[in-house]
C-alpha cells in the first residue's frame, strides 16, 4: 500500500484524489494547496491530512507525491520531491521553459527517483487500443497520422496570456500522442496558425486555430489540428493510415440515443468537459503509476517524454512565428 | 449522511458497496453474507463491520438496508427491514412467486416505510434520456415500442432450473422498461418462445429465445425480444416510434476505435458484462434512492413497479405455455 | 436481345421502362396503359410503340411482358401472357384473393412458361449481402429474425379501402423477406394490430400499426413490425441473430453529411420514397429476370413465392381479427 | 435537345456517354477515339456515329462537345471546339502546364463560348449538401477545413511519370474542393510529401503521401491529406469547422450491412472505384452543364476554376521541392 501526498487540490487535484483513494494499492495521506480550504475539503472527504507541500515532501512515511499545482511550480516541486527520495507523478507540462524542463530532467536523473509525467491521454482506452493495434501490425507499416483536438470553448484571454501559448498549453498533448503512436520524434515541424476564433487571442500574441505538420526521417508524416472552439463539445479524434489499413479513434458521446424526426437523425454530442472525456484515462494513468512503482519497472511516461513534448511545442511556436519549417534538432 | 447496511456481498453486492461509499450522502456501516469471507472482504475495503442480517436490521443506527441477497430471501428481508423501520433498496425481483410478492407489498404498505426495487435500467443515461424525450413530446404520441435484450451467453442449466424461467429472470427488466417508457400496463400479453440456443434449456422446461407482444388499451403496441446468447456481447437496445419521430438507444461499445482493412470496417463490440454495461446506472440508482430518502419524496421505483413487472412475466409464462394471448387482468 | 412489352405506364412502370432500356440484353418494344398519354410518354422517351395490352400479348415478336398494371388485373394478364407463350415479370401481389392467386398458379403451370413475381427487395444489395452471409454460415444457425418496415406516410383512406389491408398491401414484402432469409415457411402466425396512426384507417376496417410473430417448426422465430407512418422517412431495416453473430441491414441515408452543433450531431434522414430506396433493387431484379430467361434457368422469385407471401398475409389478417394465433396449414 | 459529340471513349468517356443518353435534354450524336473500336462500341450502344474529333468539331449540327481524351490534348481541343462555336465540357485538368492552361483560358475568352471543367466532386450530393449548409450559415463562419482523399491503390509507376505528379494528378480535385467550400483562394501553400507507400514512386520524382496546408488572407486554414494507397477502399472525406459547428461528409459504403460476431462489429468498406463513388456526381455534373447551356446562365465550374486548381497544384509542387511555404501570388 503506497502512501500518497497530493500537492494541489484544484479541479485536477480532485480527480486525482478520487483515483488515489479508489485504487487498492494506494492511500491518500496528505493534501496541500495554496488555498487551504481546497485542501481541507479534499482531506475531509478522503480521510487525509492537510499539510504544506514542504511538510509532505519532508515526510518519510510518504512514498510518492502527485503534483497537481500550477505549472510554474512543477519543476521546483519535482526536484524537491525526488531529492527527498519520493517517486513523483506530475501533471503536464514539466515547465513552460524548455531550458528549465531540461535542467529539471538533469537534476532528477541524479536522484535516480522515478518520475512520471501526466500525459494522461496515453491511457485513454481507445488510444491505448489503437497503439496496441499498431504495435501488433494490424495496419501494417504506419504512414500518415492525423490528430484532431478541439476544445469546446476558449479560455479567458487572461489565461491565454500566461499559458505559454496554444502549442505549449493545448497541443502539447497532441505532440505527445504523435510521439506515442509514431514511436519516434519528427525531424521537421511546420506550423500554421491564426486567431480566427477570437482576435483578442491574436492581440495577446497567441493563435486559437493551428495546423502543425510533422515530418519523420523515414518519410512518415503526422498532422495535428487544434482549435480553441468547437461549440458541439470536446472533439478528440485520432486516425492513422498504414500499409494495411486505417485506425480511427472517434469521439466519446454523451449517450447512445438517436432521434429521427423530420429534421434529420440526431445523436448525442461529444462529452463537453475534458475531465469527463478522460476520466477513465486518469484512473488508468494512476494504476499504471502504482503498478510501475510497485513492480519496480520503468515509468510508462517519463520526464523525457515531457521534455520531448515541450520541445515539439517550442519548434511549432518558432515555426508559426517565422512562417518556415523548423528542424527539431535546432530547438533547445 | 445515511448509515447503510448491505445484505449480500456477492457480485452485485460489491457493485452496490462501491456506489454507497462513493456517494457523499451515504456511508457503508455493516455488511452481511451467508459466506462470511465475502462480507469480510467488502467490510475491510470500505471500513465497515461484518454482522448478520438480523443484527443489521435490528440496529437502530442503520437508516437503510440494501438487499442484494438471493432472490428467495428478498420478500422476507424487505418485510423484516421495513417492520424494523428501515428504508429499503432491494434488488429485483421481489419474489419469483407473484402471490408472495403481493403479500410483501401488502405487508410493507402497513409499515409506511419507503421501499425501492432495483430495476436499475431506468437509471441508465441513455434510457433516461429517452424517457425524458418521450415525456417532452419530442416524438409526439408514442405508438410502437421495441426492446431488444440479448445476454452474451446462457447461464448454466442448473441456474435455469431455479431461475423462475426466462420471463421472470431475464425479461422482467424489459417488462419494467416497457412500463417505464409507455407509462402504462398492457391489456394483453402474447408470447412465443423456444429453445433454439440450447435444447437442454428446453428440457429444463424453459425457453432461451422469446418474443413477447404487449397490446395497450389505447392501441399502442410493444414488442420485446430476448435471447440467452448473443456471442458478440450484451445487446441492449430500445426504440420507440411516435407520431413525430423515432427514438433509439443503441449499444454501449467497448471503445471508439474503428479499423478499416481489406476485410471491412471493424468497430468494437458491445460491452460484454451487464455490470460494465450498467455501472453508471447502478451509481445513478443509488443516488436516486439517497435523494428520495433525504428529501422525503416518493421512491422513483416502487414495490408496485416490482410486482407489475412480475405480473407481466407471469402472463408471458402462461401465454408461451398455452400458445394463446393472456389478459393481464386474468393474472394473479 | 429480348423484346419486351410493358403493360402499365404508371409510376412503377416508368421505373421498369428505364431498367429495361438500360439493360444490354433487353429492348423496350411496346407500352400499354389505360391512360394512353402515359403510355405515349414512355414510348416516346424510349423509342417504343404504344399498343393495347391485348396487342402486346398477341405479338409473336415480343419475348416477355412486364406487368405493372393495377393489382386486380395481375392474375388475368399473367394467365393470358403465359398462354400466349410469353415469359412474365409481374409486380406483386399476384392477386388480393388467395384463391384467385392459386388458380393463376395452376393455370400457369399448365403453360410451362416462366413467371417471376416482382418481390424486388430480394434484390436489394444489402438484403442480398445478408442472405449470402447467412447461407455462408457467417452467423452460424439463424435463430431470431426481426424486420422493421415503416412507410413515411399513410396512403389516402380511399386507397386503404381497396388495398386488401396492411398485411396484403404492405407487409407482404416483409413476409416474403422472412421466407427469403429463413428459407422456410412458418407454422404459426400471430398478429397484433391497431390504428394508432389514424383512426380513419381503423374505421375503414384496417390497421396502420402491426406486429406479427412467425413461429417456425424448428423453433426459430421471426417478428415483423409495420407502421404506416415514420415521419423521418422510409424505414427499412432487417436483423437476424444466429448462433455465431448478428446481421443487420440498416437504412440508406440521403447523403453522408453529419452536422455537429450545440443542438447535437445531425445526420441525413433515410431516403423518403420507396422508388429511391429500392432503385438499385429494381435494376438488379430486371437483370436477374433477363439472366434467368437467357440462360433458361429457374426464375429467382416464383409464382409460388408470390402465393406464399399472400398466404402469410391471409393468416395475419385472420389472426388480427380473431385475436389468436393462426396455423398456416389452416389457411387457404 | 442538345446534340452532343463525345471526344474520347475510354473509361471516363463511357461514363459520360451514359449520362448524356440518360438525360432528357441531350442526345449523343457522335463519338471519336484514337482507338476506333472504343468509339465504335459506344456508338453502337447508344445509336451514335463514329467520327474523328476534327469532324465532330467541324459539324455545325453538334451543339456541344464533351472532351474526355488524354490530358495533353485538352487545351488544344478546348480551343478548337470553342473557336468552332461549340460549348465544351472538358475533363480536368485543363493542362499539366499552368502556362498552357492560362493561354487556353485567354484563347477561349475571345470566343465567348461557355466552357465547363469537369471538377465533378462539386456535384457529389454530400459535398453539395455541405456547401449549401455553409452558405446557409449553418456552422457560422468557416474556420478550418480538412480534406482526406486516399486512392485505394497507386497507379503504375509508368503512369506516375507522365501524370504531372500527385499534386496535379490527384490533389487537384482537393484543391478545387477547398476553393469551392472556402469560396476563396489561399495566400500561402505549404506542402510536405514523401514516398512511404512505394519508393519507386519517389525514384520517379513524385510523392505518394502528402499533406498540404493552405493559409487564407482572413486567417482561415485548410489542410489536405493525400495517399495513393488505402487498401480498404476509396477514402473521400471532408470536414469543416465553423464558429457554430462542424460539417463532415463521410464515406459512401458498399452496403448497409453490419455483422457482429466475437471478432467485432463489421461494416462494409467504402466503395472501391472512383467511378462507383462519384457516379451520381457525374450525372449531376452533366445535368448542370445542360441546364446552364439551355438557360444561358454561367457555367457552374469555369475554365478559371480549372486554372486556379492547377495554380494551387503548381504551388504545392514547388513547396514540396523547396521545403518552404509558397505564396500563391508568386506562382505562374
Amino acid at each position: 500500500m503506497l502512501n500518497i501526498g497530493l500537492l494541489g487540490a484544484g479541479r485536477i487535484g480532485m480527480v486525482h484524489a478520487c483515483a488515489i483513494s479508489a485504487h487498492q494499492g494506494s492511500t491518500l495521506c496528505a493534501v496541500s494547496d495554496v488555498f487551504e480550504q481546497n485542501a481541507a475539503a479534499l482531506a475531509t472527504q478522503y480521510g487525509a491530512e492537510v499539510r504544506s507541500s514542504d511538510e509532505i515532501i519532508a515526510d518519510p512515511s510518504i512514498d510518492a507525491v502527485l503534483i497537481a499545482t500550477s505549472t510554474d511550480t512543477h519543476s521546483d516541486l519535482i526536484e524537491a520531491a525526488t531529492q527527498a527520495g519520493k517517486a513523483v507523478l506530475c501533471e503536464k507540462p514539466v515547465d513552460l521553459s524548455l531550458a528549465r524542463a531540461k535542467a529539471c530532467q538533469s537534476a532528477v536523473s541524479k536522484t535516480g527517483k522515478p518520475v512520471m509525467i501526466g500525459l494522461n491521454r496515453r491511457f485513454d482506452p481507445s488510444f491505448g487500443t489503437m497503439k496496441a493495434a499498431i504495435d501488433a501490425g494490424e495496419i501494417g507499416a504506419s504512414e500518415l497520422l492525423s490528430i484532431t483536438s478541439f476544445d469546446p470553448a476558449p479560455p479567458p484571454v487572461s489565461y491565454i496570456k500566461v499559458s505559454g501559448g496554444l502549442f505549449r498549453d493545448m497541443m502539447i498533448h497532441d505532440f505527445d500522442m504523435a510521439t506515442f503512436l509514431m514511436g519516434a520524434l519528427p525531424e521537421t515541424v511546420s506550423a500554421v496558425g491564426s486567431s480566427v476564433v477570437d482576435p483578442e487571442i491574436g492581440a495577446a500574441g497567441d493563435v486559437d486555430t493551428a495546423v502543425v505538420t510533422l515530418s519523420y526521417a523515414d518519410g512518415r508524416i503526422a498532422v495535428i489540428k487544434n482549435s480553441r472552439r468547437a461549440v458541439y463539445g470536446y472533439d478528440q479524434r485520432v486516425e492513422i493510415l498504414g500499409s494495411k489499413g486505417l485506425l480511427q479513434a472517434q469521439n466519446v458521446l454523451e449517450n447512445t440515443v438517436v432521434k429521427s424526426t423530420t429534421d434529420g437523425v440526431m445523436s448525442a454530442k461529444p462529452t463537453y468537459f475534458f475531465l469527463e472525456r478522460y476520466m477513465p484515462a486518469y484512473a488508468a494513468e494512476w494504476d499504471a503509476f502504482v503498478t510501475a512503482l510497485t513492480n519496480g519497472t520503468d515509468m510508462p511516461v517519463t520526464l523525457e517524454d515531457g521534455v520531448n513534448a515541450l520541445c515539439l511545442a517550442e519548434a511549432a511556436t518558432q515555426s508559426v512565428q517565422s512562417g518556415a519549417p523548423v528542424k527539431l534538432a535546432d530547438v533547445g
